[in-house]
């Protein structure tokens, strides 16, 4: 029987500053990325956060970012490959501890923002998450943009991976996300996110964004925590997904 | 035979801006408490740091601090235990990743300035410190003032503490430190500080700031690491120590 | 005929993260308090606050916080009295830029959060703000609270000072505020603090926490922009202000 | 009489973290561009650092840079044309405040970091400083490198530029600077800076880094400040430039 895994961002809020709706958010996904105190998130935001996720029962990821708070981790920064490894792992392992102190365990890691697009297209980078994250633990799981180098690069550091696709996002023909400045880009209704979730998870494959087909295979699908309808469409992708014979869990 | 630890903060260069002359103060201390990353210390330094104090065999230990980066967490803040929790468990774990990676364990967590000052001082602070470092791992060593509340704190939650003394600081007669800006605070004479430190390891006694003596139980003796003598101190210090047939390592 | 200055803290959204509704509270107020960057606030913000200030016609002034972000300038931190002159002048600066940029002028200054209240106890703190605030520009109005230390620095620093008064917290008998961890401190009803609030401005009253009453004379109140209902609280006021004979005007 | 301007960055210290030696290159050049709190700088170091360019008669100019403390704004952050504006307007502002209080004019504004080279580079972000500069200001002049963006978008926004060229950096036949990660970047003996600088100043020429020769028309020849041998360069370029009959004095 088919299985797919819904993840979500979340622990996005900021000492006074709250963003998103993760209590709503963690009630229907499988995963959740934690923001880890750079490019969002703070101690207490994060313990709380696991918190809710382990209430629910929805397995505990590190989301670490670039150091910039003010850009919200969205600026691409001109950084080695050095810097982050140290970055990467600094953050998962604080994490880790608050995932530890809640009596469950940290499952997976997945980079947030430029840092993840960032980490697609550049190979130096990509293996410096992958060495960052085995290095805290072999196990942890790698979640990347499918079919990018960070995929590669976590399969050549041992770990295993698993290859994210978009439900509100369109595809170019080559398997790429169009870019969000781009016309289409976004899928603003929730229906249609929805059908190309359950496309995507049924047959491995989704409209581009000029009306042609291209092949997605992916072991988790993304819910944008910080949209204002991500509860939402949580829920009815999932529900969406289990109607169509899909199991929603954690990979 | 008698045996003292000699602990000393390091790691607290920040990005482009270094301060300390970690290395050669690493080859006369037996513990190394280093910054993670809110009062001084980033990701890079951390690594770094580690790797210099596991080439010289000494103890790895955390110390966190207060998220002041201008004030270098030296200013009192009115901060609650529960972020006071919060905020260690964070930084113990950052570190704790990069011990890990370079094969040897965290020891030992010691708070930072205002923060060792202000878990001294208030029991729910000292509480919220000692939990955390439980939290992360019951193994970890607490250092704290001899005689404070962060002493007795650790001891409550269950952990093995080391009580500190200062070789270059004046007591009073109760056994505080007299503060920095009182007159004749700091023993700014090198000699005269290793004589304290030897006859703390020794005796268990110093003088005080107004000629009296007074009893201090140590089990670790801090060498400030951002001052310029530090090196030629722990050396002389180690040096006196053995001298006397005092073991200098790691609790 | 009386009159009385409206004003509230805007413009403490900080990068991704948005806070209060400026835009809707600016249409009622006579006064914006624009945060500096420090506590809350970004370049953008501010350049984007003052637009909606001077928009709606209401003065524009510098916020200037702690460096806390983390804490929203909440929590009071040890911090000398050259330290604070130097962050005010150097936030006020930062602000004036915006407001000269936008064809308006700088008109006054008001301390935030724990600053605000660090001065209204500390002399020392009071005098270094007034006194950068001068240094900035003697033509400054400088608002603190009535009858505190940050009024009679200000003074003593010869600029004209805008005594502030609060129409949703309760007063203590000898004209302080009551603490907000105090069981009554803040009128939640917005019938209530509306009714405060126009009590202050045409008799110079206010009932005391415990039900006796107690001299209040202030040449502004404040709206706190962080809650929900200040748009609510702004227009009643304003309105309520306006049927009792009292103008609503910047100083 | 030829006349050159010798510039230096100052003011790159951070909180409890000293950088650079500012009160012995301040002998010697004739323009600061002081750090403004965000790559580097914080309000105490601009105070400081403005009394003692006062001190020496220098001309006070603004030194921004990106948001990037831990990176000293040496990283590239692909950041919009409008946060460029706004983030730069910002640091003028609260640098002007402590050179209007100390009596003095800000006179000029050079970009930091990376944020000078993406400003040399990208027309967008060159008139982006040009316009905050003007905004601030009509009479500052803007340094910025000879024959870049930057110039030209600081003449077309009616301000008054000044062309910098370097003492101890090679250069290309097209006249940029060859990239610090190339061999021969730098040229670090002092003599062969100082020869470099004189003949820039003299001649208007520079030999490029394969032996050739390209022509350098410059207002300003830079200092580089956190190099250790600033202050000695500093002097020799001085006086051989006052030797070869040629005025060393702000713009």
């Amino acid at each position: 029987m088919a299985s797919v895994d819904l993840n979500c961002d979340v622990g996005e809020s900021y000492g006074a500053w709250p963003l998103g709706n993760d209590a709503a958010v963690l009630r229907h996904v499988s995963s959740a990325n934690i923001a880890c105190g750079f490019h969002a998130g703070d101690p207490g935001t994060m313990r709380r956060t696991v918190a809710i996720a382990v209430e629910h029962g929805v397995a505990v990821g590190a989301h670490p970012g670039l150091p910039d708070l003010a850009g919200f981790g969205r600026r691409v920064m001109d950084i080695s490959a050095g810097e982050v490894r140290d970055l990467v792992m600094y953050q998962i392992g604080a994490l880790r501890v608050f995932a530890d102190a809640a009596g469950t365990r940290l499952t997976h890691v997945k980079p947030h923002g430029a840092l993840y697009n960032m980490a697609a297209a550049k190979p130096e980078l990509a293996t410096a998450i992958a060495e960052a994250t085995r290095a805290v633990d072999p196990a942890l799981l790698l979640y990347g943009l499918a079919g990018s180098h960070l995929v590669s690069a976590g399969r050549d550091a041992g770990l295993t991976v698993v290859e994210e696709a978009f439900a509100d996002r369109r595809y170019n023909r080559d398997g790429t996300l169009t870019p969000r400045s781009a016309q289409g880009a976004m899928i603003d209704d929730v229906a249609d996110a929805v059908a190309q979730g359950v496309r995507i998870a049924a047959e491995g494959k989704a409209a581009t964004v000029d009306g042609a087909e291209v092949s997605v295979r992916a072991g988790t699908i993304c819910i944008h925590g910080d949209s204002a309808h991500a509860p939402d469409l949580a829920l009815r992708l999932r529900d969406a997904l289990v109607r169509s014979g899909i199991t929603v869990a954690a990979p």
